[in-house]
């Protein structure tokens, strides 16, 4: 069983209108669509897709979390998210006039004793689960080093952990040591302190973070595909010709690969689930919104991903 | 005591921008206020304001629901909404740039069942009620003649009634003889057929909306006040200047002035109650959301408002 955490889950709407948006108006929405969301979630609702025993946990609340939990339960999707008593957050994309505009609420204010709660929540989950996933943003009020605390208990259980996350949130929790890590581009140079505009530089990133604790580092190249720095070698994964729709979702599809292979297989055949990790990532790409996949892209590119080692 | 009827009641989001909104573009939301909304629901909250007892009735469900019900409860508003099952509507006011940006959603079909278990639920209520408010828009699913039927029984109990209502919602209420209806000049203009240029258009359009049932029509000229035609003669109710602001919400503390002026008095002191109705209205203006009145405005405006018998 997989265990995917999300600290800062949200609520996702899409409105769509029937033109564009004007900012000074007003706009009657057309149809509104609601969907659980947050990085973790959609790592989970993937895993769900590909038939993999997933539960989702986190920090979830008041009105907001109870409709994210109905959501979650339409799916069919395990979950034993923690309350906290405060709303989580919504996301909401207008859609209209061939564009899409985002507004991110900020998430609600949680506080230590929250973080508390799910770790005695963790300890129970950690126990039957053969990888932990920590995926997304903290929400206001956590500590920077939240994610050190909880990848401690799963290294601590002996329990692979991926942990997907920018700024200090990765960095922080690097210490602990879990046994992958994946920062596209952008968030790596932010962890490095620099951009990275080859792929020396960027192998070179990948280095410093597995020297700061990180067992893996798995790169997300965008349409690129994946550079992966492991304790037995550097590959490169790339797909045949870049992939067009929608990228959103598309690293959170990487991770639910990446889990899969991290709870099957001891030891890992690198080629073979950075191969999976890229075709799943591209039939992402084919859906509109984050956390699903079509499963006969999956299939389909599967075959057509080059791997190059690179050291 | 009053009973307040919102068919489709919202959850009214406010969000804050730290700059404009850009179409195509992602934005972080700095602030989020939460308020219930609907225009019945404004009214019950402005005469909650004024100390007037007050029930807000009406159709409400779901999650969207429960985040209304809990924020009515947290004002101290008594309500006996019919639970559908079925999501309220959000509305979104996203403010940035010095400019608002509305994104109505279109509420939940619901059924005649619905209607139904309001009628029974009315029945309870208008036994206690010195009047009824009936305000807004239907939510999709309803007859157009929904509020003909719920008039019926206020008129059937001879308790007084109020709709302020748009279109068919408002003109196949009309047979049922509400005691007064409040539209706007661009609503009485839809009733009739025809725009409105002239006070005396404005005053025989009334009186037509007078001969199809309604015992009163007031009808609101923005800042420009009030123009009633009651059964026992007309008047213009001019404020002394136009009150700037946000029009936003003034409609409904007119109809909660006029509310709470059918509910005290037979005979009606029509002077007094429109003078009362034209200061509560600018009061509103002067708050940045629907629902309130600033009380220390409405008091110096009650004695500049200036009365004219016109028939």
């Amino acid at each position: 069983m997989i265990v995917t955490v999300t600290l800062n889950p949200a609520l996702d709407l899409t409105y769509q209108l029937d033109g564009g948006l004007s900012p000074g108006r007003t706009h009657r929405v057309r149809t509104v669509d609601e969907r659980p969301g947050g990085k973790g979630i959609n790592v989970a609702r993937v895993l769900h897709q590909l038939g993999v025993a997933v539960v989702a946990t986190g920090l979830l609340g008041g009105t907001q979390g109870e409709a994210i939990r109905t959501r979650l339960a339409e799916l069919g999707l395990s979950e034993r998210f923690v309350e906290t008593g405060q709303d989580a957050r919504r996301t909401v994309v207008v859609v209209g006039g061939g564009v899409s505009t985002g507004l991110w609420e900020p998430g609600p204010r949680l506080a230590g004793r929250h973080l508390d709660d799910l770790s005695d929540q963790m300890v129970q989950l950690i126990s039957h689960a053969r990888c932990v996933v920590f995926s997304g943003s903290l929400p206001p009020g956590l500590p920077s080093d939240a994610y050190r605390r909880l990848v401690a208990l799963a290294v601590a259980a002996g329990v692979a952990s991926i942990l997907d996350a920018d700024g200090d949130a990765l960095t922080d929790a690097l210490p602990a040591g879990p046994t992958l890590v994946k920062p596209n581009l952008d968030e790596l140079g932010r962890a490095v302190g620099h951009d990275l505009s080859t792929l020396e530089s960027t192998a070179a990133a990948a280095t410093q973070l597995r020297l700061a604790g990180a067992g893996t580092v798995v790169v997300s190249r965008g349409a690129l595909g994946l550079l992966a720095v492991t304790p037995v070698g550097t590959w490169l994964a790339t797909p045949p010709r870049p992939i067009e729709g929608n990228p959103t979702g598309a690293g959170d599809a990487c991770v639910a690969a990446l889990a899969r292979g991290l709870a099957d297989g001891n030891p890992i055949d690198w080629p073979e689930l950075l191969r999976d990790a890229v075709a799943l990532s591209g039939a992402a790409v084919h859906r509109p919104v984050a956390g699903e996949v079509e499963l006969e892209a999956y299939q389909r590119y599967r075959p057509q991903i080059t791997l190059e080692r690179m050291g």
